[in-house]
């Protein structure tokens, strides 16, 4: 029976986990390092402990299952967003024709967060640590802008100095995150430049030089660097980003048992660098591996035009354009590689986290692609029947779950499915007006034109025997 | 004690009230009547029905204290986004320099809505209530678009068409509310349009005219009149409107209980048409009206450049510039008042809720006024503090509660304040870019300008034996 005084599933501030997952110890096959961009070695724990807050560097490699979480986090917490509810999308299922509970859609709302994303999970994690070291400032960059606002509400929380450098082309057509970011007291700076060597070079060339991530990557770590006051964040890929996003995960566990669901057969989330897909299944992923839930299917969404689990090759390449991020072993299309201008700016990434390559290696997780205009249908889908309207990102996920929903109705099958309801839309409308107008363009990458970047990307040649 | 985990205080969704408070029958002095637009005589009850949908109507009088709430209304409630959260704002208190309990503030987080406000609580209702009658069509304006997207989402849940007439310059200033709109679903055209006779007029002569929220109006009230299907909807000012908003201040009753607070001292919001503060403020107030919380002061903010209440008179005016809306008696600067341009759109409108005015004149409640810039400071004050960014309307409200709190720090007074935190600023970021770029201008309303204001209104001379 349809019951929608139950059908958004809460937690009390005090039922906050109070650790995080960490998937390290359990992975099926080892946790392969971050090498230094310039030697292609492994970082010595001082050098890299000159880039991070030094918390966030032993949580890198920390090989404890479970890691505590600081009472002082979970209190910004609960003053702020956390818990997030876990909705059964009842309005979706009616709008498919899905009646009864053989087929129940569930999603976890990270939208709710004070910038619409899950971004600040790990935002506030990073903010605290570098508070506690005595460290007065954060820098970063930021493509669409959504970390950059993330971090600039985490550190606005801590009385720490936000920097950000936010790619100049997004800067330019986003104002409204520039300006959500500069509101929480944040620096922001269009990328190139001229406050940095790496920047000055390409603005005094073009002080209109468009920028790209790898540029402002560059920027921010290099600002970074100049003052043992300051220190560099990242809001994807690494290990310690992804763990900080397991209590997304672990709050979503709770709310099905309260719901009455031992377990989701079925989980989704989009892939960009991979942590609000890592953070929601990572400790369903334990499981998986540990052989309590050895059937759950666990599903990554990325764009068809920038595929690097679905398209890529596994390989050590370098985090970032400009060859100063470390290097890691992961799913790549080649660092040199510039995905098509695709509206889920979150999901450009050439590369992923290297959890999920070892995840996807080991057949714990798969991937699928889907094209932008399909996404966006998708999303109008969602908010004219759940009344949300999704991020681009976010709806990747909401059309794989439309998907694997009618397939299961088709089939008659039972299923209970869980995705990631990542973030909203509210600063992405262009996408939906696109759409509406007919005017929303598909990019599907070649396989010649993958091969061509793969080649051109001079990836590094890594001696593994060194460790 | 500093107790972050309590610091939100939430309801269970089978929580939702079941009645709405109906201040009607407590009034100090009685309710003036709607009146006809064309010939000064109250609407009969026919003739009502033809324009709002007829439950509406009938809530417009009715001299019921409580009205129930009906299930289908809770149910989407409950499905979306109600109870909303009650916030203890430890972050704002802490940043004010407040500490300990003597001073609380607490503020009702109506920003957790899909579309962002408070709007949503009377539209769901309203497009129950125009179903059940086996309508198909509700027909609204909007300015800023707030109450255009709340609308679109209420129809949304009930399968209604919404047809949303917005005011030009909006429509082409603000393109996120007008494709949030038509994610709804919703038919959003520009006013002055050339789907009207009302809009015709003005379109033919020039295609660009900006509009104003008069007109549009004027060709909503039109278009709903063209079928027996359709019907017109307000967002604001009339009885049942804020009867309908009641929820929030029930609600807060409770989640106040919850925190040990027996009763707020002070209850503040911003005014425009006067729904959202009289949504939160009606329960308290009919509690003072009868005794037994005499000593509430109750508090609402305009804007310095709109001071309808605080500058206006009292006395039979149009609801439009086009004098095509009912004829009500409130507080008013002229129906052909143009405000100047502030962000706080919502807040621009010439006249105040009836109910408002009667409360007003009997000293229940009391106005005070703002400029913009010290209200946008306000909200940035905010943000850093609560990590929610305000729309320029809410922000007025902030600002009246920090100096509200700063004054009883100031007087070593205990109080417990309460203030409605009627809608978050992710659409409305401009104001915030013109405040820290010192491009925000206020706008002081001279008297001989009001004066001059009514003079040229032509309001209407009504014979009140009449009725």
């Amino acid at each position: 029976m349809v019951d929608y005084f139950n059908s958004r599933i809460f937690l009390n501030p005090n039922e906050i986990p109070k650790e995080w997952v960490n998937i390290l110890p359990d992975l099926p096959s080892p946790m392969t390092p971050l090498l230094n961009p310039m030697d292609g070695k492994p970082a010595p724990f001082e050098m890299a402990c000159a880039v991070f807050p030094k918390e966030c560097v032993l949580q890198e490699v920390s090989q404890e299952p479970n890691i505590p979480i600081p009472n002082e986090i979970r209190e910004i917490f609960a003053k702020t967003y956390r818990p997030t509810p876990l909705h059964r999308a009842l309005g979706l299922e009616r709008s498919l024709g899905i009646e009864g509970d053989d087929i129940q859609i569930f999603y976890k709302n990270e939208s709710v967060s004070p910038t619409g994303s899950h971004k600040p999970n790990t935002a506030i994690a990073q903010a605290y640590y570098a508070k506690k070291q005595g460290l007065q400032e954060l820098v970063t960059e930021t493509g669409a802008g959504q970390w950059g606002s993330g971090l600039s509400f985490g550190c606005s929380q801590f009385d720490l100095k936000c920097i950000v450098y936010m790619v100049r082309a997004s800067f330019l057509q986003k104002p409204g995150r520039k300006i959500l970011m500069r509101s929480f007291n944040a620096e922001v700076h269009a990328s190139p430049s001229r406050f940095t060597d790496s920047g000055k070079i390409f603005y005094e060339k073009n002080p209109d030089h468009p920028g790209s991530l790898g540029l402002a990557i560059s920027e921010a770590v290099e600002h970074s660097l100049r003052s043992d006051k300051a220190r560099y964040s990242l809001g994807s890929v690494v290990n310690f980003v992804l763990l900080h996003q397991t209590i997304v995960g672990q709050e979503a566990k709770i709310q099905l048992k309260k719901g009455g669901i031992q377990t989701p057969d079925m989980i989704i989330g989009c892939m960009g660098g991979g942590s609000n897909f890592g953070g929601l299944m990572l400790p369903f992923a334990r499981d998986k591996i540990n052989g309590i839930t050895p059937d759950i299917d666990i599903i990554g969404v990325e764009p068809r035009a920038c595929p690097s689990v679905c398209k890529g090759i596994y390989r050590w390449d370098f985090g970032d354009t400009a060859k100063r991020a470390p290097i890691a072993k992961m799913h790549t299309l080649g660092h040199t590689f510039i995905p098509s201008p695709i509206h889920a700016g979150g999901l450009r990434y050439h590369g992923i986290a290297p959890i999920i390559s070892i995840l996807h290696n080991n057949n714990i997780l798969r991937a699928v692609m889907h094209h932008q205009t399909e996404v966006i249908e998708a999303g109008i889908k969602f908010a004219n029947a759940e009344g949300i309207i999704p991020a681009p990102e976010c709806a990747h996920a909401v059309k794989e779950t439309i998907d694997q929903a009618l397939k299961a109705k088709e089939a008659n099958e039972k299923k209970v499915i869980l995705f990631n309801f990542s973030g909203h839309g509210f600063f992405d409308l262009l996408a939906y007006k696109e759409f509406m107008t007919g005017n929303l363009i598909d990019y599907e990458l070649p396989t010649d034109e993958i091969q061509k970047a793969l080649n051109s990307s001079e990836m590094p040649n890594i001696d593994e025997s060194q460790f």
